[in-house]
This record gives C-alpha cells, sequence and structure tokens, in this order.
C-alpha cells in the first residue's frame, strides 16, 4: 500500500531542449533514490513565461502525444516510474492549455489534465497565453495508487481539491510555479509562502488526501521562484519540506492512512450537500 | 472601519446560571477594554453536554427569544456592543438544535444561525442531541460590519465558509468546543490543534475574510477543551492567539483589508462555477 513520491524542484534553463536534457537526468536520479511517482513542476520544460503579454508561444508549445510525451513515456516505461508532467500543450494552431500528463510504469500516457483556474495579475498573466482547462477534473489510476492533478493557480480553490477528493484521489499534486515580484517586501514574501503552504495543507485535512506542492526555484527575468516544495499527509502533516534550492524530495505515501484519517475524522460523511447550491451561482 | 473584536474564551461552570453571571460579567470586562463585537464559545452558558447520550437537554435549553436572550439583549444595549452566543435552541418540544444569536449595539435580536454540520464521533455524540441546522448559511448586517456565523464542526467544510463569505461576510466567528480524549497521546494532540487552526487560517485566505475560532477550555469529564482561540487576517495572517488560559482575545478587525486582499489575489474572481456540480452530489 506505500510508494515513494519524488518532486523534482528545479531552476528552469531557457533552452528547451537543454531543460528536457536536465530533467531526464533528474528523473533518473530519483528512481535510482527509490521513486516510483514521480513529478515535475509546472511548466516543466520552460522558463514561466507568462509575465508579459509577448512571448512566442508556439515554439514552446507540445501535442499530446508529441516528441516530449514520448520521451517521457519511453523514460517512464524504462524505470517503471509513474511520470507527471505539466507543459504548454497546443491543442489546435492558436489555443493552447496550461496542461500536464500522467504516464504510467508501463509508458503508456493515462491523460491529460488542463489547468482549471487561470491566474491573471501582476507578473502571471496567464489568461493572456491559456485557454482554461475544460476536460474537468482529474483522477489517473495507475499502477500504483490513485493520483488525483491539479495546477498552480487551483490550489486556492477548494472546490477543485474538494471534487477531485470526490473523485477518489488519495494523493493530490500541484504543480506550480510561484514566486515574489521585485517590489514585493520580505514581510510580504513570507506571507505568501506561509499562506500558499497553508491553503494547501488545509486541503490535505478537509479532505483526508496527501497533497504535494511541486515549485520551481531560481531568478527568472526579476521574479524570484521560492521552491517550498512538500508533502503532507490526510492530517496536514509536513512529510518533507523543501527550502530554495534545486533539489528532489521525497517522502512515503502510504496510501491506507487516507481512509484511517477519514475514520477518525469523517468530514466526508457529513457534508450538507443540500445546502451546497448557492457554489455554483 | 475599525472595530474591535474580543473572544471570550473561557471554563465553563456547571451550573447554567452561575456560568450565565459568569459570561455576563466577562462580557462587561471585554467592553470596558474597548471591544464592540464581543463573541462567545459554543453552548455558552453550559457544559458541553454530548459526551454520552443521556443528558437532560430540556434543562439545559433557550427559546428565542427567551430570558438568556432577554439578558443578552438588554445587556448589548446598555454596552453598545454586538454579541454572538451560541447556546442549545428548543424550537419545539423534543426539537433542539445547536445555535447562536447575533444582537446589535441597539439590543435588537438581528437572527439566529443553526449549526449546519453535526458531529457524531467518540465524545462528541451531538447527533444524538441536535436536528442539523434548517436554515442556511447566515451573514447579519450588524452596525459595525456584516458578521457571518458559523458553528464547530462546520469549520472542516470549505463550502460552509465559502457560502458565508459570497453572502458578504467581511468576518466569519467560528465559536467550538473542541478537545482530546484521556486515550489520545500528545502527539496526537498537537496534530489535532494544528490541523484545527490551519484549516481555519485557509478559510481565511481562500476567501479573503477575517476568521476568528473561540474554543472553551479546562476538563470536562475526561476531554481536554484546548483553548488556542485566535484570530487572523484575510491573509490567514495571526493576529492574536489564546493559549489553554481563560482569556478575552483581542484584535482590531480593518474592514477595508478585504477588498485590499482580494485585489492582491483575486480568487473569487476566478471561480470556475461552471465546474462545480460536482460539489452537490
Amino acid at each position: 500500500m506505500t510508494y515513494t513520491l519524488a518532486l523534482l524542484q528545479m531552476t528552469a534553463n531557457e533552452q528547451k531542449n537543454v531543460q528536457e536534457e536536465l530533467l531526464l537526468d533528474r528523473i533518473r536520479e530519483a528512481a535510482r533514490k527509490g521513486a516510483t511517482v514521480i513529478c515535475l513542476q509546472e511548466l516543466s520544460n520552460t522558463l514561466y513565461f507568462c509575465k508579459d503579454h509577448k512571448t512566442d508561444i508556439p515554439s514552446l508549445a507540445e501535442t499530446i502525444p508529441g516528441p516530449y510525451t514520448d520521451k517521457l513515456c519511453k523514460l517512464a516505461r524504462e524505470l517503471k516510474v509513474v511520470l507527471v508532467a505539466p507543459f504548454v500543450e497546443r491543442s489546435l494552431p492558436g489555443v493552447y492549455y496550461n496542461s500536464l500528463v500522467v504516464i504510467d510504469r508501463d509508458g503508456s500516457l493515462l491523460g491529460t489534465y488542463r489547468k482549471m483556474h487561470i491566474p491573471d495579475d501582476p507578473g502571471f498573466h496567464e489568461k493572456f497565453y491559456f485557454r482554461r482547462g475544460n476536460l474537468g477534473y482529474k483522477v489517473f489510476d495507475t499502477s500504483v495508487g490513485k493520483i488525483g492533478t491539479l495546477i498552480c493557480w487551483d490550489q486556492w480553490f477548494p472546490e477543485a481539491a474538494r471534487l477531485t477528493a470526490l473523485m477518489g484521489a488519495e494523493l493530490i499534486l500541484y504543480p506550480t510555479a510561484i514566486g515574489t515580484l521585485e517590489h514585493e517586501t520580505s514581510e510580504e514574501r513570507a506571507a505568501f509562502r506561509d499562506a500558499w503552504r497553508t491553503i494547501q495543507r488545509g486541503h490535505a485535512i478537509s479532505n483526508g488526501v496527501f497533497v504535494a506542492g511541486v515549485n520551481r526555484t531560481g531568478i527568472e527575468d526579476g521574479t524570484s521562484f521560492w521552491g517550498g516544495s512538500f508533502i503532507c499527509s490526510p492530517f496536514g502533516t509536513l512529510l518533507a519540506e523543501a527550502d530554495e534550492q534545486e533539489c528532489i524530495l521525497m517522502a512515503d505515501i502510504d496510501r491506507s492512512q487516507v481512509e484511517q484519517v477519514r475514520l477518525t475524522w469523517p468530514f466526508l460523511r457529513d457534508r450538507r450537500t443540500d445546502s451546497y447550491s448557492g457554489l455554483l451561482d
């Protein structure tokens, strides 16, 4: 019932082909260390390019399947690992999604999640680049367990975590690209980081699921990505946490804890769905 | 735009009339210290009696209006304070709710909230005593600001906080009776307390509202209520926090922060209500 999860917290190389080689090496290293599920950061093979409104997005985008997913599927099969890999998806000329794929240990591509909640804030102008997800919430029935996926801005929406948990996720993964801008004070930076971790730990607690956030690190065009990737239990307890350095962050996921925790605190039993219609307004 | 909130964290006297006198004194003290909104703990004038299945509930219950609310309305008018007062409500012979009333500074009774989510766990057998709330979620338009109210077990449900925030709450109050049982380890106790605070701070962050939890303290029939009342900002930052001692916990609520925080992190702007229908299943 237990598997080992690894999160790859990296800086991003501005050359996509270089970044992909670095990523593939890092995946091999995580597998050598015993990981069976490996999650990459948001937009794993590119810079976080959404700071302004001018990027050449076609050169960064991937089809599904396509050359990038082919490489990942081959490596997943070779290493016998589950891979969760986010990148820019090009579904049609001019139509892009902030997506991820989940690949099983036999190299099969289980499916795609397209980021449902899209930000548009100073330094994070994703509404300009991405269509909002149209595939709904996703739980992938991998050979090691049921894994739900959400991406970055989704993490601020309890609705997304709840829906993913109700679909059977035992673990929710949040690939992320979050950082602070140059004008922000150190006090603001600390409050942002704390809020980011707190709300995701809250999703673990309210749903009785493991939660992991994997964030990039390093400075890109003035934005300081803060790393701080973490893995927490279905009780919100931190199992592993990174600082701002590049790292492979690992923890064991004991799937039996999901039911144990829900028996102690049976929140899902007591939801008042008869009173929730206002959530759709 | 700013008012002062006080939370009364108390042990409970087993004599209802004694407890009420203690409470009224404590309300006077909080008003003297400058509070204009004063929130009492869950089941404010009684012990937490739901540990077993045998209490004489009619002797503990109140009608609305009734002698207890009359006393509170009179005191609110005298002190010019908003009072939030939870107690057992008897709506009909044999029909009881875990309720609270909100009283404005002129002594008028603004309305009633009946706890929507009812627990039934070892030591907390509320489904035996209480009908689940049938009045929906509530925001009270008091003379100092819009105050939403939820009670204890509600705090584990992001849906309840979200609905209350969407109705206009600037502050959500959670009167609470939460503690640990004799068999629980110190590690479990610490994890419970941390999860309790974390999930409520998460509601503040996801909704951009002030959140305050007020818990009783002291040991009742083997259950150790852990106090730990707190007030946090719309960013989840702690403004005040109690330990296990009886206390009047106070903080200033600057209502303008609600809109400021939501402009920085506009989560309410980006909710994907078109994708949330599964929340009603």
